[in-house]
């Protein structure tokens, strides 16, 4: 069925509560109500929060009801942390109560090898959809939306996240922990993360126009396995494309996978070439790990998009640039021709090296900061250039380097994307690199390789964008 | 020409120097005469360190000579940081001197535009070799042996890093600096690294067979871009291959590469397929990544190799573990279908949730130590598996999983190899998986899709260890 306007309101009500209900809510730190009422505590969240028990008159110490009919106020949100057979009861309560939206952590579903589980999905997916209720899960470990310091999962450490622009949506607790951890480390900023689980009447396609009409999102990741309804996303995605960066990463490729997929959503995962092909036709950007999908989410959320495939490769030392040249070549970016008189200026800079052209070594220009800013200033200017790596490994006598550049690289606010890849021991680079990233003039990678993908990525995405948007135009 | 026996004598003593000479050291910061001297110092070198500088009579507090014929003890090892005209008389006087090894940091010879730069460094590798004095570089960062705290590069960092059994040799110094500082991060243990620079007389086959007879190195991994005779290192590896793991990166396979690698240590690079087929027929595993570098040699130094292909996948999560298997299907692995007495341990262990199977979700049982314990025993002695990986996402509600399982692994002792994707927030888990590493029970990956390439990794380098061992023997 098409999701009403309602439906949708509801779904918004449900990322924004003013007042939260925990059903199942417990001070017993062996049950998963505990740790939701852990998150939703310590995360921050300013609005009420009302745990529903009816074997206690508090947990953690804040008042509790025997049911959520109990509650004299409004509720927003309901977190159902509950056993399978006692959901549909509950469920109920919410409707007669006018809770807009419901995050169902409840595992025991469509997933599990008893028909049972399938038949109750199947009945409380028609009461909700009936109801107009967006119910996110079951099986899942919640949601998060950073915006809002709404941290209604089972992992408080989710409100460690820096607020951002990255929205996650995705069919594995297990990857959106891993992304939510590796999204930490690397300081990127996120908007929303939504576990959909079993998908019981929120699938990708209601959580991708939810999320292109939300402005606290910016880029849209998400992580697939199989879809039950695959059109329905395609569909949702042609009606937006071009007007959000969305990049996806699908798992299931191999036989085992496809087996594993039917078990663990209880959806087949299907033919991967196909869902790559559909994907690009829905302007989605397909990935191939999850370390890349957080790679090019976070520099997407950080850079402007590339208007053409030429990038030149400035290295602070000559093997780091090879590495990323030969990435640059392998995934359809240009080594950047440069202009005679960028040549020019490099030349007069540089000591006569050979590798003055493109990748440029600026390995004597160590000592030297008058030089590299007029390398990078000159080709920042050249016309023939759509992008620029850069790339330092520290050595003691390049400490100073990074911050030598940040200004400049800070003045010019990427008009064209700078990816960089500089690499020191822990704490040396640290804070130079923070503020590079944090006024916009860059983002960093890991490795010369990773940055050079990165690139590679920001222009499919830039050509992929452009192409949606012109065609849709016409 | 061959190497004399006399040359691999003075090799392994320019590694393993009493005294150290440091000609051109320096007080001041802006020469790399400076860093040089602070990274010996610094690093712990317990052996005599000689600062050479006519115009200073100390240099960091250290006693100074006008020239190394000064100094009245025997030197083993000469670091030159001198303007690159003064290296031929600097390289007589060492020669006269009776100095064993040297490491020549100045750059100024074949990499540079001049044909003058070619021609020195074929007069000085002439000199240098008629006196059967090895020379590392010219045009080289240095080199570490942190066996013996020896950190004899302009890097004073590098003594940072963790002693272990893995050395690096490597064409270009960024590379090296880039993987010495992911090394520091993950704790992997080196033995040395050696800057190759622009080869004077010690090339890879040189360092190769060095390194098969050096007890302290028992992973090799190189860093290529091109090479002058790759004859000579394919002869020199078939002679030694299967007798232990190695690895290479190689770069410069896209056009403007290899213009980059004629430029930087002045050679081609050459076709990068007929390379990958040349590395393996010499018994070394081509990888495609700095990461993929050093996470397999890693793992070579730390785990027992698998003796088949067939992997267990043992995951917290299903996403993680269908990422993994994704993974192990495309790159050579099969996913083990257990025994069926593994099998009805698991069934009896785990709820009726389908993924009971390969991959195995072990997510129901968080909460229940036992019963992970008994799945991986199970599957450990399982006679159809012959590597398990174990993946777990840090959940609040898992947090004592690593601890609870690592007295059974840490006993197993690594029968089979374990790969592992342990992910929390910093600070949660790190001791628990050091705890395990450290004791030998896995490897942790920051990945399921890295975990699963270096289990992949892991059996191609058995495979073509024990192929060359029995064909060598035929």
């Amino acid at each position: 069925m098409m999701a009403t306007s309602r439906f949708f309101e509801n779904l918004d009500a449900l990322f924004n509560p003013e007042t939260v209900a925990v059903i199942g809510a417990s001070d017993n730190p062996a049950k998963l109500g505990y740790h939701v009422m852990k998150s939703l505590t310590e995360g921050g969240f300013r609005g009420t929060i009302v745990p529903v028990n009816p074997g206690a008159a508090t947990v953690m110490g804040i008042e509790s009801y025997p049911a959520i009919e109990g509650y004299g106020g409004s509720v927003e949100l309901a977190v159902m942390v509950l056993p399978s057979k006692a959901v549909p009861g509950v469920m109920d309560e919410c409707i007669r109560k006018g809770v807009r939206g419901v995050v169902l952590i409840t595992a025991g579903f469509k997933e599990i090898d008893d028909p049972r589980g399938g038949e109750l999905q199947a009945d409380l997916s028609r009461v909700a959809t009936r109801a107009e209720l967006p119910v996110i899960g079951p099986n899942t470990f919640g949601v998060v939306n950073l915006n809002l310091s709404l941290n209604a999962s089972f992992t408080p450490e989710f409100s460690l996240l820096r607020k951002g622009g990255v929205s996650l949506v995705s069919q594995s607790g297990g990857i959106s922990h891993l992304m939510g951890f590796m999204a930490m480390e690397r300081e990127v900023g996120m908007s929303k993360i939504v576990g959909l689980g079993n998908r019981l009447n929120v699938d990708f396609a209601d959580m991708y126009s939810y999320l292109m009409s939300d402005p606290d999102t910016t880029v849209i990741a998400l992580y697939l396995e199989g879809l039950d309804d695959p059109r329905k996303l395609m569909e949702a995605a042609k009606e937006h494309r071009g007007r959000k960066p969305v990049v996806a990463y699908k798992t299931g490729r191999a036989g085992s996978g496809d087996r594993a997929s039917l078990s663990h959503t209880g959806s087949m995962a299907g033919r991967h070439e196909i869902y790559e092909g559909a994907l690009k036709q829905a302007g989605i950007l397909p990935l191939e790990s999850a370390e890349s999908l957080l790679d090019t989410a976070r520099a997407l959320a950080m850079c402007p998009l590339p208007k053409g495939s030429r990038v030149a490769i400035l290295s602070g030392q000559a093997g780091p640039g090879m590495a990323a040249c030969d990435l640059c070549e392998a995934h359809g970016l240009e080594v950047a021709v440069f202009q005679p008189g960028t040549q020019r200026v490099i030349n007069d800079l540089l000591p006569p090296l050979a590798l003055r052209t493109n990748p440029v070594d600026m390995g004597p220009a160590w000592y030297n900061a008058l030089a590299i800013e007029g390398i990078i200033r000159a080709v920042m200017a050249d016309e023939h250039v759509d992008g620029l790596i850069i790339l330092m490994m520290y050595a003691s006598a390049n400490r100073g380097a990074p911050a030598g550049i940040a200004p400049l690289l800070l003045e010019w606010k990427q008009r064209k994307p700078v990816v960089s890849c500089f690499v020191s021991p822990q704490g040396i680079w640290d804070q130079d690199i923070r503020i590079m990233e944090g006024g916009q003039a860059l983002v960093n990678c890991p490795s010369p390789e990773r940055a050079a993908l990165v690139m590679a990525s920001l222009w499919e995405c830039s050509k992929m964008m452009r192409y949606w948007t012109e065609e849709d135009r016409k």
